[in-house]
């Protein structure tokens, strides 16, 4: 029984593995009956395109005459280093697991499961059309009214429903051993968020010279890297909920009207201000970086408002659909409903609901910070910064979101609001940069 | 690979398992080759006592011409109630797994092991000779002068080496899902100690009619239940260290000179204040007890002294134990000592980890706390208490303890120096009782 419960991802990349290509993707589905049934026509007929533009994995658009869907297999290696940093397989189980998990909490805001091989860690999932990825539309200055109640929603669903409050004691337990198998995955965060971008590190890389500096400054701050290794610490032993572990704009398909959360391959128990935090970590980035994309005719000050209003909405949606779900009352072990059941136990346990959120603001504007900082000091950077041209116009938004980083690790426990991470964004984004 | 981690807990208890018995306990030794050797002679002179006076197992003591040791079974169902409640026999698996952590991290102040039969749910172990279980050291008013010592560093290395301090992440998550398994033994924790005290259950029993009022005024206090909850939470979500789990005083065997622990079966990952807790809840107990077996002859004044310098020596002994181990630098991935090599750094984590005891200090009261009101108000109590024969005196000891539990619980982030809690024991302990 015990084994069971894991044995799905033992068998992940079997001996048969073999990555696929155009052609051999094909052969993959045909067998396959609801994939034939959902592209129509005949296998010949189908058209394939590879797009992948991730860091880990091969994406398949394959289409038929009645419709289409993507085919997502794991790579044994990172794909943007080369074959000299393996990785294993069991990903795509790990990730095939957290959606499902995902899907029974939010099935509106995550793709559709179709299929899913072990042999070769491959998922085939529904096409999601006409979506963007997000990080893209942010780049290009369009608005989604409905993105800070969806991913607020997603949050608030999947982090609610998977801890102590939302799932009884026995589920949760065997959740989180499930997920605590993947090691690897978690290892990446650990080094490359919370410690690399405070050392020397081959992999580091940042817009130089005109960061040296402050990069140089990080890595002998003692209260920032403090601050880094206390979340590192709670990202490591805080198992309050699944984690998507990687909720960044990258991993967000939108169109105007609908949103979709992907790729959860580092799903993992952990703290919940986690994703919270990578998700406005990410609008933050894309905030300072709209000075670098401001041209003659659009200065891009409303969008940036824009963005501002979407990461106030954001936070304050979150707070008050956890809040609902807490209120209605979980499957959880924690917090018991029926023990508060008089007015006075009302009282106070809707006074510690507050406090809870309090409590949890101040991690995720934590983790928002460390989110921050990596992508501009370390290994991974995002296009939103990295498509500003110029490399001065580009430090300059980077020395700006350097700054609001630190602030947010050091001076977490001292803000209380949203309203003041949004003045701090506003107010940096004003001042002169050295 | 994944699999074979937890393969072992798997056919704990198989189709061939039977509970053992006097007779039946020599036919499963004599076939050990190191069982055989350690008690010397043939097997038809070994002689066998079986003493388990626990809640949950067989316990044989098997001497021959030579030597002795110990056999201990799981039961399938709870010893004290009946076969009405049953248990999974993997818990032996969990134990024995235990064991052999703490083992390798404090070697001296666990049983040796001698062997482990999956199928019987039995481990074979030192036997412990002319140590007595503590408790009974306790109220017969016994003091043992290395206690303090023995077990703070038994909690520090433990606890330290288990944490994300002492072990790599990749050993840590594995070692923490294996134990998440464990997961019928830790909902009797949550149960009876977080819940159950706080409501009304037919498992709970108390003096009665002396308690009644407490005992309401318990389940009515939302302050109280919140802190109860609230450390619930904590147990459920914090996997800071592999736990104990059952760290009282009958979870020890003593001499003047030698400390051993036992028993951890309810080992899991979870907050370091529970297992510091739950020994300076029973130490606390004790304390209140003394009161009961007071004689003419022997007021037990200077014992009860002698109680409070040992809860005393033992904080602060582990505190000091546990930042020397973090000092010296552990294998763990949480505050990489090489981020910290210059001047200010060592500065600024040398104040970060005495931060980080003051937190330690004020979850283990918030434990302490809940262990102590658990074991008046809920299903099992302590012989402490039990063996006082007059209920009113028991009742004048029990009300003194469970006025400490509340303050404890309610108010331990307003607490923050082991002095303090023997101030307030010592204050309690004067103070007329209603």
């Amino acid at each position: 029984m015990v084994q069971e419960r894991i044995a799905g991802s033992r068998f992940v990349g079997g001996v048969d593995y073999k990555a696929l290509n155009e052609h051999s993707v094909i052969d993959f589905l045909s067998p396959l009956e609801n994939a034939s049934k959902l592209l129509g026509g005949t296998p010949t007929t189908w058209t394939v395109r590879e797009v992948g533009d991730g860091n880990l994995n091969l994406v398949f658009i394959v289409k038929g005459n009645k419709g289409g869907l993507v085919v997502k297999q794991a790579l044994p290696y990172v794909r943007m280093v080369g074959e000299s940093w393996p990785l294993p397989l069991d990903r795509a189980y790990f990730e095939h697991e957290a959606l499902k998990v995902q899907t029974l909490a939010a099935p509106h805001l995550v793709p559709k499961l179709y299929h899913f091989d072990t042999m070769q860690a491959a998922t085939v999932m529904e096409l999601l059309e006409p979506h963007i990825i997000l990080r893209k539309g942010l780049i290009k200055g369009i608005r989604y009214p409905k993105l800070a109640a969806d991913i607020a929603d997603f949050c608030a669903l999947n982090l609610f429903n998977t801890s102590d409050l939302g799932s009884p004691a026995a589920e949760k337990r065997e959740r989180q051993a499930r997920f605590s198998h993947n090691i690897t995955l978690s290892k990446i965060t650990e080094d490359l968020v919370f410690t690399d971008p405070y050392r020397l590190s081959d992999m580091n890389r940042w817009t130089t010279p005109q960061l040296d500096k402050i990069a140089a400054a990080f890595r002998n701050d003692a209260p920032l890297k403090l601050a880094a290794q206390e979340l590192k610490w709670m990202f490591l032993s805080r198992g309050e909920a699944l984690l998507h572990g990687d909720l960044h704009t990258g991993s967000i398909m939108a169109t105007e009207s609908n949103t979709r959360v992907i790729d959860p391959e580092f799903a993992v128990y952990g703290p919940m201000g986690f994703d919270l935090g990578a998700f406005m970590a990410n609008l933050l980035l894309a905030f300072f970086a709209q000075e670098g994309h401001a041209t003659k005719e659009d200065n891009r000050e409303t969008y940036r408002t824009w963005i501002l209003d979407t990461l106030e909405s954001f936070w304050t949606l979150f707070e008050e659909k956890f809040l609902s779900l807490w209120s209605k009352g979980g499957k959880g072990d924690a917090f018991l409903p029926t023990l508060f059941n008089d007015d006075t136990g009302e009282v106070a346990l809707e006074a510690y609901r507050h406090m809870t959120m309090a409590r949890l603001f101040q991690d995720a504007i934590g983790f928002t910070g460390a989110k921050m900082a990596r992508r501009i000091l370390g290994l991974a950077h995002v296009e939103d910064l990295e498509s500003i041209a110029d490399p001065d116009r580009r430090a300059l938004c980077e020395k700006r979101a350097l700054t609001m980083a630190r602030a947010l690790m050091v001076g977490r426990t001292s803000l209380s609001t949203i309203g003041d991470i949004r003045d701090m964004a506003e107010t940096i984004a004003k001042e002169p940069v050295a």
